[in-house]
């Protein structure tokens, strides 16, 4: 089976996902003459709306150079797929909790929204540490066989990504922020690992 | 007339759907302090949004196993492939009707509402059996007129959920549960059929 | 320039234009209990739906078949493609007033609907008369010169339908039902044509 | 690294965000009888809608052409490109407060709304800008290296609608009017400066 329409059916939901964000960051309800206060005031949904931005543009780019490494799929990597992509989906909800948690600064919900995000966070590096675990055992499925030691090597950064979100989740319980700083180091260190695997490629 | 349009054409819409539909899980309204218990009252809306990107999803994967044997469409597939698409998009209005009726718990409503996405399902399968059937018929249009034996044996599947979902409507009328548990049940026998014949390829 | 970019573009505003019109036919407010009522009274919505639906459906069979023909774009015909393709994601907001107003079912208000309808499918034939048009003159923009004879005979289509929406217009002034009855004809038109168009071929 | 799938990834928000900002131009509250009175008075959400239409659909030209000019990418190019789509993804919102106070008429609400929308086309042009100097500097990543010196050529367009977006942002704060005139006119001049690039190619 060719990877040609997974891969457009993927950066489709990618794609979609990434432009329908923006419409949760709509105009906030304000009186004549102080657009402008109001516009400012929403500062948490643009902070959780570029965290988001930025996350699914950056598991979008790891989508992109995994899939260009993968010359046929079987069922199990389709399921795989679809369940990584379903979570990734989920972010756009874990958005809007953070973000209206962070307009409401009440603690305990701003907890909960920030414990959300994180395991979701996690549950998306576990699904990257899944795929290069099975395209490890299945190489005839990539362009070229050598490619399952680099794919070995990469699992390095799914693996500390979930540290980094284990981290968030558990020091969440004593300080929100800590946690939320911790989540927010999540998604640069992703930022970091394509950086870092772009350069040495 | 070539396929590869007709194929990105239908991608975007299966993309666009299993995206579009996270809007409708939004966030509850709830009191400051009680955003976990709100969100945790939402696992009818998580449950329904997971049943339909499932099903939306395998939905796609044979869509797309189908497709990848065809050479050519003509005017009739063309139809009938967006009046299959037509009743794949309504299944975020019926989605919706079954969150919505999950969530006030109401039986005459709830039966309602998976009578109606049972009815729903049973027409797109009823869809599929007419593609495979049509390809049987229009063999010149596949890429190996030999497939054409293997499409007939694939109606079996959809005949098969037929049946499922033609239960979940009758047994809805006397117990909605378990009508319910045929809705589901026929949803997850498409993903058992999809790993079936992906494992027999 | 080629027209593969082009292509996708267009075929992914189509796609996306025919999904996110779902989420305007949405759950109707109902009390416990009166949900099936409640799904049946929006018939109006559903008609408008499968009407503005299989109208987006024909042009985009009719924008396929088009570019089909064309292996080079020019400034502008991608001006007059960004045009036709926004009069064309204007349907979205015409299909609202029009079920808006079938639902209130105020006359006066159900005729600017329908004017409002027609006058954009108007444009819409219009802008497609144009194609046709251009691509006669610029002949070398085809993937074969005497497909332009073809392009020819095509322009009765988008003329007659021309015709048929100014009929809807004039007779909605007299009597808004005839105007609606016009509107349905003139989009089952397109079908019929492209079905003639493709037996032909 | 090759450019089909960040073509695929940056149409498909190209295309996404120009069909669902028509969402935002929905009907009007209105009392039965005077729906056409209401639409009527909704003209500043046409106008913004049309304005940013027509930006999102010569941005996307610019996008694609610049585009067809390279044959491999690199990690800062992709990077590039996210912010640049990033910022293009924000003017759904930026549309939605000019319509907003053009509607309201309030002037210093008017007034944040242009000074936003046009400090966001300055920075959309300063990213394009970015995009060319890169290119000139990488003129490897090109499909012919002599295509650096047209690049260097097309910088005068982006140079010349950061001034006018300038002269946008400081009218503003003496004259709303001439504001938006400035902001109206730097649009334009992006679809002048795509008709003369591509009369001259």
């Amino acid at each position: 089976m060719k990877t040609d329409r997974i891969q457009a059916f993927s950066d489709g939901i990618f794609s979609i996902l990434i432009t329908v964000i923006v419409l949760e960051f709509n105009i906030p309800s304000y009186s004549n003459g102080h657009l402008a206060a109001a516009v400012w005031q929403q500062w948490p949904k643009f902070f959780a709306y570029v965290l988001t931005f930025s996350y699914i543009g950056i598991l979008w780019l790891f989508h992109h150079d995994m899939f260009s490494c993968i010359q046929a799929t079987d069922a199990k990597l389709n399921v795989l797929n679809l369940i990584s992509i379903f979570l990734t989906t989920l972010l756009s909800y874990s958005m809007s909790l953070l973000s209206e948690s962070l307009v409401t600064h009440n603690l305990s919900d701003l907890q909960f929204s920030i414990i959300f995000y994180s395991l979701l966070a996690l549950s998306i590096s576990l699904s990257y540490l899944e795929f290069y675990h099975y395209l490890f055992q299945k190489s005839y499925l990539l362009t070229d066989h050598t490619i399952k030691f680099q794919l070995q090597d990469l699992r390095k950064y799914p693996l500390a990504s979930c540290l980094i979100y284990l981290l968030a989740l558990i020091s969440t319980v004593f300080n929100v922020y800590a946690g939320l700083l911790f989540l927010v180091a999540g998604i640069l260190f992703h930022g970091f690992a394509y950086w870092e695997i772009a350069k040495s490629a």
